[in-house]
């Protein structure tokens, strides 16, 4: 089996196969956002485009979690930090997404055999469900505004190692040949190896290095949000 | 100043400032040809993105290189091999040039501030040419059928280590970021580094490993070709 790593939603074309298991990662902070509602109880997440989607939801009275550019958007009820999503507020609740980068991620690889969410915060019920899948696996970076970034990419080289290592899959990409030196380099002291990055100065401007923190944490929502196409909601397989 | 680093064509829209130099990379192997043919003494390259086009030029009786996936197509007179475009050949000639990635590239980003050709055969010729200009720069990598690749990306880390260190350009941009660390870990023997890529397996396949080794040798071929939007020819600056 292989693994391979997209740097960005734009370069999806040149990778694109809908036989693949697709791993959509935004690391700071969708999919970690998203994993956290599910850890806490959420019944289903509804990530749409678009922030006029996202306010007919509201309308309709739906729970709302809205983001652009770090910001939380003015109607919604929570921003894209994890621990806004707390058990009080999201369990057994349906809730609509929409974020700067990783709800347009989702949409852009919707035809995917599989589309599943990733963070460090579910790495290794990742890995354990591509295993057991036995599939092909695209790891597709949610990037900055479709520009290659650091901590996705990370993210990549942290689910390589683990497939490469554990569960035979090879080596033979040049995107995953880097991102697998990245995390070798980065794995002791992910915090650290981050400070390099351009989106931790962004988060640093918003008063999130906490919340960057938090992201970078292994396993701490042992959870894997799957994509229904046909509902196009994501839940959380246990 | 600014210099980034844009991995495949695909990606373009995502980097594309129209008042930035662009510079263009394929080292394994079009923009090592192109700049092996203006040492050589050629007048002007004229790339073209198809076959068809390039088989018109032969029909008027220019000179034609043409390469798809490795291979020399049959009509051309030069493959896309360097030592092919030696001074006998090519000396004060006019030619036509179509490749896999390299000539897509080109077209792609046309409308740049200023398009030139990078490779590691003018690295330094073309840092010089960086910092007389004065502009921001932005590395267009033609990559592998617009995936991600490990060779245009180092010549992006080497050019960014060059501009960074001596000519005052801030780093601040991720894909700067990994490029440059890549560069750290190969510049001292960079024909080994790049054994851990995609394409060396191509070239090996094809028995190019002689010309692999030429391609990453630096400043062979001391000249900068500048591309012209009107005659959309390309020609050498010594």
């Amino acid at each position: 089996m292989k693994i391979e790593i997209c740097f960005s939603p734009l370069l999806y074309p040149a990778y694109r196969n809908d036989d693949w298991i697709v791993v959509i990662v935004d690391v700071f902070r969708a999919t970690t956002t998203m994993c956290a509602a599910f850890a806490s109880g959420a019944k289903s997440i509804i990530p749409v485009e678009s922030i006029e989607e996202a306010k007919e939801y509201k309308d309709k009275g739906y729970l709302v979690g809205g983001e652009r550019n770090v910001k939380r958007v003015d109607f919604a009820d929570f921003g894209n930090t994890p621990s806004e999503y707390s058990s009080d507020k999201v369990k057994d609740q349906d809730i609509v997404l929409s974020t700067t980068n990783g709800t347009h991620a989702i949409e852009t690889a919707r035809d995917a055999y599989s589309l599943v969410i990733g963070a460090f915060s579910n790495l290794s019920k990742v890995a354990d469900y591509c295993t057991k899948e036995q599939k092909n696996v695209l790891v597709l970076c949610s990037g900055w505004k479709d520009r290659f970034n650091i901590e996705d990419t990370l993210f990549g080289g942290a689910l390589a190692d683990l497939l490469i290592a554990k569960s035979g899959y090879e080596l033979d990409s040049d995107a995953v040949t880097v991102a697998l030196s990245m995390w070798q380099e980065a794995k002791t002291d992910i915090y650290k190896y981050i400070q390099r990055s351009e989106h931790i100065k962004r988060l640093a401007a918003n008063d999130l290095l906490d919340v960057a923190e938090y992201c970078l944490k292994l396993d701490t929502a042992p959870i894997v949000p799957v994509y229904n196409k046909i509902t196009r909601k994501l839940k959380a397989l246990k």
